[in-house]
């Protein structure tokens, strides 16, 4: 990769938003020709992205390119991610984990260009930057160049530097600081700062998707999924692919307040992280899956299972999206989806979604009776098994008990 | 024990309902001097213990004995099962656990009598009769009966025999044969039967304490708990005990719908078991719970804690109550717990509850301040960080990468 | 199945032993037709074999069948057990295992002849039973027929009488009843009895393969093991198929004394089994695969694939042999081996084994230097990382330390 | 503490190497009161103590103290990690924890001296630095001055730095740079570098303790262990403290050429560090209480517990000595050592150690007899009981087998 190595071709993963348009200008005065790349991850709709692409071409990029990230952001996490099951410390969807797909998308770029040189708007403080750059430095012999980061090592009010630095270029700032720092993509919305932040109730400022109480229809929702190898494809009766599946699924169970939540997380830079997160979408297809798993795995499988997917998220979480452990844990999980084929019903009724009906043909029901009426076994079987079963417990008792 | 064992005294766990009613005539016609220990574990009100005793009675036990089984399963088994912060496969906050409470109170009573022999109403289908069994077993040299088990071994119509054999000695009988099979304590309320085991939605007969949706009530509801070493002991700023702040958190939230779920579990012979469960109580104080160990304990803690909370789970599912796991696990689990100091503010507005604030001289924040601004390290730290933390990705990815 | 479950036929897994003998004309007067089936798992030679098949004769099967075990162990077992790279409790490498390769022999002379019978001659008393039973169970819909098992239901000297029931029909009885029990195959050699039995030192009884000290040779051994996807595939340069190239392993390590161990199991039916037992040929190419594994592995994939290598060790060890599960993790186990190419080389100088030495182009080596020599990592930056890695911690001391 | 936060005092974890002693003029140059500890942790003799205050003296420190390490490493190293019965990465039994009882040692120094500050010898390149900087940091409010790392930041032969600085001040200079890095203590020695960094076999530079195969006795060698409460109390009937035992053990099991081995490990840094170690005596004790364990703990302990011990060998490996989640596994571990009081047999031949007889009150024997022939269960309940514990498996294989 040495030719690539000295090219002055860079790709900048661009949003539009303070930080990375400060980048374009920062990066040009360098001596990179600037490359712009903007994955839509589900947070805009066409509008956004015409003002995108025009705020690119009025920072003078070299090109440009929107590529649409529904397609990867369903196979690369939101497949995986159901099938893991897990959310981080129980609670947390990984929300943010659009970042890997941005990744993916510079780095297919910058293999276009003939070059290795990627940078971010991350700033030294956060845990994206972790995300991205493990992201990257995992992905082979890139350079990763983070003027945010750059000019942090000699100023500290950072916004207010890049805002000078872009009006004295002649190039138009739009200041929105609020009091959350809110991260919305098709996955969900992340929220932090504000009130939560002094371990307060989070107030209006918080508020995303998901409908307050008081406009919660008064009729409950029903929703069929089907799933096929433990991916959904299909949604009340009627095909429909990944990425529409989940906005749609957004957009019927946001007005019910489903899949928002409030959790302090161990960042992985070792710090304490107050959120508020909402995710009606995936939280309304977990929990169709895991009924569907529950109904049509074995004990062992549904016993273990859950190591897999923990680590898995613990990884995605890190920013280890890229280490072949990952690669290892996605063998075990889409062997582990063989048989999760079937229906899932899901209700709400407001503030939960619960999945009340499951069919498939892959039950582990014996004759499909009930379970107390299917009994094949005899009372002297049940008496041998629990004797066998309890058998160390039950000597040790005879050993040691007073 | 050579004495005890040749006593003709047996204590039964006695509920008052057919099976243990059964039980009574069926082992003083075996030569059993029959004790009957009824241990409340909050599912009756004072006006059914009488009538439990009169039942007692009226089937001429030699003693009967009313055990307020609060406090014991407060401090054996909620106080842990907060501490595990776990439920069973992801959902299920055990509630059929006051067994091995009415074990202990049984055992108890068989010492004070002298006699090792004890008796239960379990079936030989179901999994109670494993917890049951086991918890006897592990608990030292006891010999148990099992009525009901024993007439399944040459009678199919179980139900219709005890019937009938109660009927002949005339004693009278109140059948109240429903869709669901509920069991109702302190913890919350367990259905199973009904619609679910034919895998369709729960009917109106799965019906417990939870509000339906029409009647949860406008106004949000916020109770603040005060948690010492991981105990919650006050409750709106009054210091109250145990048993008495579960029972007072069930009326509270229950009015709300919290806590209600619907799953399928792998029982521990084996076979799926689909239940529709209730617990407003516990599942308010899990989360607020749990919001404060996210705030005081250490990445470390909360990243290893839930491997031990989730077998702490599993051996109480499967019976293991009195192994000796259960002790060194609850050893780790009272250790974790030093630092969980503090008060926390729950909110429900319906189907949900929420942990919206936290306070704790013990929170693991740099000063105090939000995470963003306490930052008191470099950026050139960060870049280190990342460079190490991620070596061995990195290294992968150059030496492997195509 | 219908058809196949009203079929005389019954397959028979048969070692010409006692058991075995018995179970023949057993089955035969309840009006079975007898088929055999030994399964050559390495334990016996040429001349064994043919004894085998003339005991069949003699016993009047209607078939037998000898099939060579060699190629199924190593593809069944030993390649995912080096993969899983773990031992049960740490010390057992799960050497009766046999059982499983002899379960699908059976199964599959059974489907070639149209029948769903079974037998087997395991004793209602040990761990075998239930590795047979449920590998049989979860292998399909097949009737398993085991008759010492039932001549066990009334009779307590079993062997005694499978004797007399022989002699009485006219068949000869080699009785060869030893202080330990010895089962030999490929994988090595299990030994239980004895003195052992009573938590003594192991007498000369318990010896097999391994040489005494005394006779070790005085030369050091070196042999080069050459792994592809990490399956052993060469051997001092030469290319060996996988069972070849283990017993080659077990006659090269023996006379060293490699591979011998005593150890105490908990044994699936609850019991201490305690055990001594001699693997040479599997210690060396776990202890050569070990290695390899150290060098092109992640640190993630380092850690977390001990916790799937044990999970396969358990399920293998208590009979879940056809579990979906153990598919799944052979999934995981597979993915992992991607990069475990290349050479590693054995030293022994008796009793122990090293892997003293690797050669793979996928060692995560910065540059092939030292790893002191090769850090490409500033002062700063390796403090920048312990002051992130260990943040929380430090945050725990400042919040409560005294 | 911001008075001692302001004191010019600072204590020197000190061992008159090269990097310690060119600590103490640097420091003192740079206005510091050096005060030196020196804790003995067994790697040294009298005359090498008195050998180390001298130099301490010549190098003109405030004060010197040296401290027997040799309590505090059996208490809060030895005595835990073989309750935890885990090596790093399932062989390296953490031989430099060493480090932490010096840390200890220098920070009690530093108490009684009324200072926070405190200094060691390690480079910014390795691992030691991570143990030391996070033990001292996760104790409390201490600042940490590394002068190597300080000169590493603007000079890259640092060990040719070091000495013409100390020579230039008139201090004389033993150089003794050898192929191997060589740390010794009373755990065992680690040896580095040499061969074994080019991932070939060791040489005769990687020769510590035990000794070659031509020098192994011909008799063998058997001594008892007697253990109370998972600690090791006495050897060979004789009563006899931790660090002489561990000690002794040392000396009685190098000539076998005992716990030698080699591995590469995954550095906390991330990078791959090849090693040769050698700890007899670690490793007949780990033998012995393990064979102890195996007998007396239950199956749900002998299962679960090893993923405890695991995560405290992981933690002490990385850095996280003083992090509260040790004191949680450590109340788990002592827990589990409830019943584990006995007296074991260990014997060697060379190469390796076996614990060949095991006697204790507590093992969990069905009345002291051989497993074969204690069984109390009948052959339905062996049925019985496999049966319903592979039921679900059995389940799959009905409803889902081809």
């Amino acid at each position: 990769m040495t030719a690539a190595s000295e090219s002055k071709d860079i790709v900048l993963a661009f949003s539009g938003g303070l930080d990375t348009s400060f980048c374009v200008p920062w990066l040009k005065e360098r001596g990179w020709t600037v490359h712009t790349v903007f994955a839509d991850t589900g947070g805009v709709d066409a509008a956004e992205r015409a003002t995108i692409e025009a705020r690119a071409a009025e920072l003078g990029v070299a090109s440009h390119v929107t590529v649409d990230g529904g397609p990867a952001i369903w196979e690369g996490f939101v497949k995986p991610f159901v099938w893991a099951g897990e959310a981080y410390q129980g609670q947390y969807p990984l929300l943010v984990s659009d970042r890997y797909l941005i990744v993916d998308a510079a780095l297919a770029r910058a293999r276009d260009l003939g070059t290795n040189a990627i940078a971010h708007g991350c700033t030294g403080m956060g845990n994206d930057q972790v995300r991205f750059d493990l992201a990257v430095k995992a992905s082979g012999d890139f350079r990763i160049v983070a003027p945010i980061r750059e000019i942090q090592k000699e100023h500290t009010q950072t916004r207010a530097y890049e805002q000078a630095y872009l009006e004295e270029r002649g190039f138009g700032v739009q200041s929105r600081q609020k009091a959350y720092t809110i991260n919305e993509n098709l996955l969900g919305i992340t929220m932090s700062g504000g009130e939560i932040d002094r371990w307060e109730a989070p107030g209006e400022g918080a508020r995303g998707w998901c409908a307050p109480r008081s406009a919660w229809p008064d009729e409950p929702l029903q929703v069929a999924l089907r799933f096929v190898n433990g991916e959904a494809v299909g949604l009340d009766g009627e095909d429909v692919e990944g990425a529409r599946l989940l906005a749609r699924l957004n957009t019927m169970f946001a007005p019910y307040g489903v899949g928002r939540g409030i959790y302090t997380g161990d960042t992985t830079i070792g710090l304490k992280g107050r959120i508020v997160y909402e995710a009606p979408g995936l939280t309304a297809l977990l929990a169709a899956h895991r009924a569907l798993e529950e109904a049509v795995l074995t004990k062992q499988q549904n016993r273990f299972k859950p190591d897999i997917g923990r680590k898995w998220v613990e990884l995605v979480y890190e920013g280890f999206y890229h280490d072949p452990l990952k690669a290892d844990l996605e063998a075990f999980l889409a062997s582990s989806q063989r048989m999760v084929n079937g229906e899932v019903m899901l209700e709400t009724r407001g503030g939960r979604v619960d999945a009340v009906a499951v069919r498939s043909p892959h039950i582990l029901n014996a004759s499909g009776a009930t379970y107390a009426q299917s009994a094949d076994w005899g009372v002297e079987e049940a008496e041998g098994f629990i004797k066998l079963f309890g058998m160390s417990s039950t000597l040790w008792a005879e050993v040691n008990a007073p």
